[in-house]
């Protein structure tokens, strides 16, 4: 997924207007229209059929999946009187999340999270508009996270069916709230383990796997960090006409958000403490090689001073001049000379704790 | 302990649900009820008894420890007038403290630590609900951390016993967050110890122990912080309706948990400001010693350049090629010369206190 | 583009005095005139001119690029009615983004941000100012970032025709904010490309890009967070007089100027990963062909050890002195003696993944 | 000093109870009772001397030195109708600075700061309560720091003397503050110390130096940073019931507290600085050192190669076979080679500044 | 300049005390007595020739350049209703930049910055009294940072001679505010100059001056942070009594301090950038010397060992045993194979980017 994700109109373009990029995801609209006792589920295949199913009585959820060109969208939003520059924020997908009143609705964005394995974290915008009597959902492209609300209507739940559309509203909001704590279970379990990989000492493209973390994470608290401040929003701001029953949920919903972005941030500080923690015991295990490897040099130059010595041409016929080159053991006694100079070193090293790893005061 | 502890419901499943993860402890439920003179201590087996000792004239105290499959908390509950969300986040566990007042009640979430020696910070979830007459505190598990309380209501403490429920809200929080000091003290002995070995510039197993406070540091600042918010929050809000000695008593706890807050925060400045001296105090140390063998490295391959002047094979029947080969003192002559180099550069190196740690300027 | 551009006057000048720089670009001014039905450009060439197209059913935008010595613009001000103090806010360029509400009107400074291939980021100054029937916008120098606005007023589009001078400036800010956006998804791409370049390991001339781009990023900070302080300001106060209409514009272009500061702080903490992550590797990759090398010599020091017992002067008519020497295959023995040990220590050295890149569990 | 001072009470004890840690220190008792004419110093050994001296018309300092076993403090608090919670603060010594409005009065904790030569910034506790016609002063022990307070009184200055006690606890309060500034002063002075040491490279012990500065640093940053909320709190709180003159001492008192807290910061800062640069100076110059040890031995490995080859046993009758060995200044002319390539290198490697500190471009 | 410089009273001292230490500056006094028409200026000796200025029909600023041993300021502060409070911080510098709102006037207290070549950033305090009739300002020496002003009075501006005191204090804070102006101008140059310096590599002393101008740029900012605080402060609150003219120009100081910090603000992070950069090169190209050493040593010793080979002493009657030294161009041979080898490995380190800076894929 891009870096920046934004769909954005020419600079200067007319506010409300649409981004002319690739066409969307192909539109799927799905209307549930219900009360207590009623429930009427429909596909309809133009603008018309969705206004014809609004009725005061009743509360509608049109819930559209993919933008295509935006015509959809745009009809749609002309249809329900929804204000321009909402219409335009649905279809500009990469908004940030945010919640907008209106005269005639409240207009509310989110990102939907989506975690593939090993692929880096992706997110759709999830768009709603509640008018009096409706709620509209506008999405990206396919996708799960509202199938749960569905079902419960369809199952006729006392709550949801009875309590309209601003009820309902918070219902999809609390849906894609909550479809963030699987996500970050997953992240805790692969915390740690990149935990004990880095404890451990492995180092296997550890790196790369840190940074990409911490970049998921990132991308993560960029979605929750806005969502949590339109929740809390939605919640304390009296003027926005919500039931005493929907602030309670949406409260929840808040409190959610606010779990979100606390565990998001522990886990940002855990995978920047483990990328120092890594590097570092990273440098020292190439010290500590470096080290032994140095050791083993300077034995072996020291010893190759002894044995250069013996291959001087000092004139031995000399009584001061190398006499031991005469002796009958003096090569296996040089050997053993050098046998104990290298022992002798290699056990003040050890004892300097200068051979491997951690042994000594060193 | 694992990172990620919340429980949580399917995402869409609706508000007030009870996750379905493996069963908790088995539930053991005991209720006081008490006024001044008065004080009954039971251990009731079904909803309807616990329901039976509610008496607007006395205080009734009903705790829960352990959470079994979450049937419990439900009907006691419902029986009690307990708000389904409230209920859903009693048994959810790993909910962010916080303090939520409803239309009947108040609803407050705290965390309680318990630290076992080397091994993670774990914490508890302790829910507590006041009611008119009641406060129903939950438990995860058995824990001791509510028992001074039953201890003060037994002995008769006129305090708590004539104070209504209110005020015995606000012991039970005070008892939770008094509990933090005894761990902040443990961690305040273990980091002048680390201090101390990093400062000695012992570094065995270090590195991971310095992570590993860090990361409990960081475990009790996430409980801790949002457990003032609230605290805070309680003592500020003059719609809870508590009366002034419950908020003199709340602003006490408040101010314990500030503390904790504040203590916390400069034990984490510490321990990251010991984890950069103790990695800095290492790689110094790695270096000198790199820098010992390069020394003794140095030295002896000039030496052996010397020593290999003389292992060369000019003629020296040439008056100019390398007399001294002839001499008789001529090999005693080149070890003393060697000695001197030797010792000239050592002495060299030493003044630039090349040879150890902190000896020269250098 | 120098660090510091802000032009100044003298210390202890008199307040709304002209900064006496060097003189900026050559001025054109573009008067349009319209209301929904009729549109009238010119160019006038003196402020008389100018002043006179003012007419109180008609919506007059002034715009004026370049600032030459300054004269026009503080002859126009002292035309308009203008305070000295936004006069010289429009001349002295450099200003921080913001909003001054002054009795006649409301003044804005905005700036707009130029990025040319391989230079640092450029901005100019735009200031706004709204009368009671015009709208007068200073530029630095030339530049098409109005141009779109033009257009919209050429093409007759209804909304910016009938609404007034006030939802004419929120078009000029909408425009000025939404031109950030191709910019952003600039700075994206190349972000992703840096990132690819780090994480493969190249790093010709890197580390000052990523300084660069790091620098830049921030030049982008200092513009776009006071532009969101100053959008969030006009949109919350009340007392600015703007139509609901142009609120809800206002709102939007907030929105756009917030996802900006949003999207530029991640991209911020990228870079800061990016050169952290930079280093490393670099670091690494530097000690490990340092270990390598090492590796090499001291296998080869070793061998020269061997080499050098060999060419010892020992007298080896001594049964006991290298008797090897006189083997017939003493010489090739003593050549496969070395392969196998260099060969040895390779294998070990390869093992414990000393001679390359993150091959083994060191 | 150890990092945790707190001291606490059981946790769930009832909110109120004295901590039972060690005695402290013996308790010294001191009144003054004056008004602008009269001024009585007593030192009384019971509690009802104390309360004999109160006087609607005079104001009453009680001065109480050292905790003991807590009883003198809780017999006085209980005999001045000072609130449990208070008093029990007093003795639980380790509160953070603060300030508490209780109905009869105001309690004011604040820390006092020692400062011995090389060792770490000690505090004690010092808390005052503000009755309505007494202040009640409590410190952990000993302490000249509020003796010209006291001195003042003695003198007869007319402010003091005639302002009642909320005047004389602004003094207190001042007192205790200004008492910051001589150890800021000392801590300056040490700061450009260690910047002098740091930059002219010595590194004895200076790290441990740097940290423990830091941590002092910090100490400080942990009593005076609350101290000043608290001091804000009460300049601003107009409940309070402080005279204007009170306020104005107050609002000044506030003031030398923002200050401290101010230096302090940038003294914190400072410190890190100088902590990184100490450490990469460290480095640098160890570095520096490894590398002209490198270009040593890096001259010599290349020498001992020539003198390696004039030391091949090729057979020299042959013509092409090194013919210089038999020349008879072959010795000579080889020194002389050696010597001149050992001194352009050595003269390359100068060029290339690897020889010393900052000598070359590189 | 020392880095505390905070003038304080022995701790304990009756609030409004003087500080003793050494004299400050000689003190001259110059008085503008003026209105639209007159203007008289003197240089009274005595305090009741400043009193008896005072008209209320005129505005009367008298400026204080030096404090003298403090007995100028007390007396005029006593002689014009000043409250001691603020006479004392007149007297005591180093006091933080603030506005204090007294009964009878507003005390205002800013820094004036000093930059002189090479040499640390040096303050001094600026203080301002606004009385009914008259501004006092009061400055630690000699300075000319208020000299415009005067020379607007002088040349008879309309704006500055008509508006009374409270334009005079904003015009006078607006004097000390621009003259940031200048200094963050050379800091930008500097700062672009220690750019190209580092990121062209070089070295000498680099680092000493970017801890410099990182130091300085902390004073700045400890100097600019509470002044914009104050002026913001001022521009808003309603309770100061300014005329709306005052208070447009307030806010334009405001807005230019709020530059200030923002400037400085990038420049902190801009040098904090460089500090790292610089390290980070620095450090790679010693590293990168280091490795061109180590290649050199290599490929030597490597050839060492084979220059060895045919230094050992096998019995070459042997067939097998190093025929080669019996070829009439073994020598030759030897010495073309010892190139080839060098010639080899020096390749394939160049092509590794072993040799240089930045030439290759590592």
């Amino acid at each position: 997924m891009a870096l920046f994700r934004r769909r954005y109109t020419a600079p200067g373009a007319a506010p409300g207007t649409l981004s002319e990029g690739p066409a969307g995801a192909v539109v799927q609209v799905i209307c549930h229209s219900f009360d207590l006792e009623t429930w009427q589920r429909s596909e309809p295949t133009a603008v018309a059929d969705v206004v014809a199913l609004r009725d005061p009585k009743k509360t509608l959820w049109i819930e559209v999946q993919g933008l295509g060109d935006g015509s959809w969208v745009q009809e749609l939003g002309a249809a329900l009187g929804i204000h321009p520059l909402a219409v335009s924020d649905m279809h500009n997908v990469g908004q940030r999340p945010k919640v907008d009143p209106y005269d005639n609705g409240i207009f509310v964005v989110l990102r939907h999270l989506i975690a593939r394995r090993d692929e880096p974290l992706e997110w759709q915008q999830v768009s709603m508009f509640l008018g009096g009597d409706f709620v509209l959902s506008v999405q990206e492209g396919p996708s799960e996270v509202l199938r749960p609300i569905e079902q419960r209507i369809s199952e006729g739940r006392q709550l949801i069916r009875s309590n309209g559309p601003d009820y309902l509203l918070s219902c999809l909001i609390d849906a894609v709230v909550d479809a963030y704590f699987p996500i970050l279970e997953t992240w805790g379990v692969h915390l740690e383990w990149l935990e004990d990989q880095v404890l451990e000492g492995h180092h296997e493209g550890l790196l790369e796997q840190l940074y990409r973390t911490r970049r998921n994470l990132a991308t993560l608290h960029r979605a929750a960090l806005p969502m949590r401040s339109a929740l809390d929003r939605m919640t304390q701001d009296d003027t926005l006409g919500f039931t005493s029953l929907t602030r309670l949920h949406l409260r929840d919903a808040a409190d959610h958000a606010n779990q979100v972005v606390d565990v998001d941030s522990s886990y940002r500080d855990l995978s920047t403490s483990l990328i120092d923690v890594h590097l570092s015991i990273l440098g020292q295990r190439t010290n500590e090689s470096m080290r032994l490897l140095t050791v083993i040099a300077t034995v072996f130059i020291l010893l190759t001073f002894f044995v250069g010595l013996y291959g001087m041409n000092f004139d031995t016929s000399q009584p001061w001049n190398m006499p031991e080159l005469h002796s009958p053991y003096g090569y296996p006694l040089f050997l053993l000379f050098c046998f104990v100079v290298a022992s002798t070193l290699m056990y003040v090293f050890y004892r300097l704790g200068w051979l491997g790893r951690h042994r000594g005061p060193n």
